[in-house]
């Protein structure tokens, strides 16, 4: 599951959560600072679940709460699953495509250890967390819409820096908290919430869901998977799963969504852009690209994988499409 | 529950959804665009209600399906209304207020008629629909979310064209799809999503909810309540209630939110912030000075209730505080 998730952000080309991340999850598991084997406890109440990932790996934990999620939704037409006692889980959107294949609707929310500062604020207090939401289709692709709480993901920062580029106005601030175009000052500073007061607050309503209402950490109760080793993560997850039938015919609502995006689509562009895009869309397309023509991988990516595969006699190069 | 609901958009200092709403709502109402008296039907199926608002006022429509919301809720845990024939219900936070007094977590989404274009689209296809999440706290006021998916209200927009200013970079498109400046050109063409593809993101996903799964309108079939006089608005609304001591004890979880909001207003501020704010803060205190002194109305807009009271021998001046 975790090799999986990692090989699918690869594939939609979110290499920011790809196989990237395989290094530091063989180290944490390597250091003892993540479970595997053992059950996950779980309460149930209605319609709601509290699931205790018990210090699995996210991809683990995640892939139960989504079972769960959808198992309850069958029988009460929404399944809602608190998780606590998580790690970080990779991409919402590999939940997303599983529950979109089974007709479901899945919104998927998560925190994240500290990185954004609440408005006003030069520190980091809140995470990134992740706001998602998957709806099925009939001759479209799904809608996935998975997006960071952030103006952009911290990887950008981290590659303008790289370069010696400067950053946009907006982005982030510096240790003082003041706005910079500088990378290098903003990555020892904090990058900022989308859109102002109103990403503090979603990633702050994230938090509340995944962490407050879970009994999984929240704000600064969400340890570090890079710099804390003492802890467990304590990552919190939230899912609330919809069952379409319930509201109107699967076929209906299907052509329903086809219309919308049809007609979305058909609306015209400004200059320059060359059509409209659906969430999920260009994912889906580089989806289509990569498996035909492989997934090409940093060097020092390459290089780590190596490594981890000789010790377990695992040979990269069966893995190379050439 | 129409005057209660502007009424109580006013006092929290959200005057652009006030009593300036009171001439079109009773415009329509004469014109016989709305309906009052007889039922709105709904449907009941495990924890999933649909409710047809029947073209009722919006706060009638939206205080029924609150109600219905809350009881499931209280039933299974949690409390699924989707909402079609309805019309602009004014502020969420209306339905939120009265949602977290009776200790539910509440998740409001409505669609709204066309104003902002996709990403990369130049002329209006979404609305600015509202995304909003009430919480209650245990010594804090409540976490009291309630957005327009734009950057800014076009409020604001007018306000400057008034004043002959222009606007920040960033607001909104002229309606060739040309990023402006100039606030005039800016309401001839279309106020942009906040933070860029993410708010067409998060607006489609709640016309989804709102409209395409409800069997309300989505997209153009939501009618314009300024402009069109032959046909019902026929909105959509997506209620989720969330009944907390599913979760944890009710005491025990006020208390995790009042550490986190402890937390967060302790945070160091840039400079030149006096402190950090909560989702809701500003509103409850401006709710408090209100309350004592009063609402101070637009001329314009104490000339309308002036001239729509004489018609019914109701005094505007018995509600003016001097
Ligand atoms: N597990 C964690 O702790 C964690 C934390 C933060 C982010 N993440 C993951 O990071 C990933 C990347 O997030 P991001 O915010 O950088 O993504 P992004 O900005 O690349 O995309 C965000 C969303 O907008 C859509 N989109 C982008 N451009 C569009 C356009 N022109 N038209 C229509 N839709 C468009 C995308 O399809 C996507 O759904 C996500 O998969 C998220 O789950 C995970
Ligand atoms: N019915 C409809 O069709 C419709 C459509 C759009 C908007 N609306 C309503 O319009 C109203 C105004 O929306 P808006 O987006 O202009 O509101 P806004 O930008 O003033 O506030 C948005 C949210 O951010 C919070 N906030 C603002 N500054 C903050 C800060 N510094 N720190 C922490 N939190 C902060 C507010 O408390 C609020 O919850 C809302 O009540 C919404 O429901 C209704």
């Amino acid at each position: 599951m975790v090799a999986e998730s990692l090989v699918q952000a690869d594939l939609r080309g979110v290499d920011s959560h790809g196989v990237v991340r395989a290094d530091i999850y063989l180290r944490r598991l390597e250091a003892g600072m993540v479970q595997t084997g053992g059950i996950m406890p779980y309460t149930e109440d209605g319609a709601i679940r509290i699931l205790d990932g018990a210090n699995h790996f996210g991809a683990v934990v995640g892939c139960k709460a989504l079972a769960m999620a959808m198992e309850t939704s069958r029988k009460y037409g929404c399944g809602v699953v608190g998780v606590k006692g998580s790690n970080h889980f990779g991409t919402c959107a590999y939940y997303l495509l599983k529950a979109v294949r089974q007709n479901q609707i899945m919104l998927i929310l998560s925190n994240a250890s500290q990185t954004m500062p609440p408005t006003g604020g030069i520190r980091p207090f809140i995470g990134t967390n992740p706001f998602s939401v998957g709806v099925p289709a009939g001759t479209h692709p799904p809608f996935i819409l998975d997006m960071a709480t952030s103006v952009v993901a911290r990887g950008k920062i981290i590659s303008a820096a790289q370069k010696g580029e400067p950053i946009p106005a907006g982005w982030a601030i510096d240790k003082y908290g003041n706005p910079t175009t500088d990378a290098h000052a903003a990555l020892e500073g904090s990058v900022l919430p989308l859109g102002g007061a109103k990403g503090y607050a979603i990633s702050m309503f994230i938090d509340i869901m995944s962490g407050v209402l879970t009994g999984a950490g929240f704000g600064r109760y969400v340890n570090n998977m890079y710099e804390n080793w003492e802890d467990p993560q304590n990552v919190g997850h939230f899912f609330i799963a919809l069952d379409i039938p319930r509201f109107m015919p699967l076929e209906r609502f299907k052509a329903r969504m086809d219309l919308y995006l049809d007609e979305m689509k058909a609306e015209p562009t400004a200059p320059g852009v060359p059509e409209i895009l659906i969430p999920g869309e260009l994912e889906h397309r580089c989806t289509l690209a990569r498996m035909r023509e492989g997934i090409a991988l940093p060097a020092k990516v390459e290089d780590e994988l190596r490594v981890w595969g000789e010790r377990f006699d695992l040979n990269l190069s069966d893995a190379i499409i050439e």
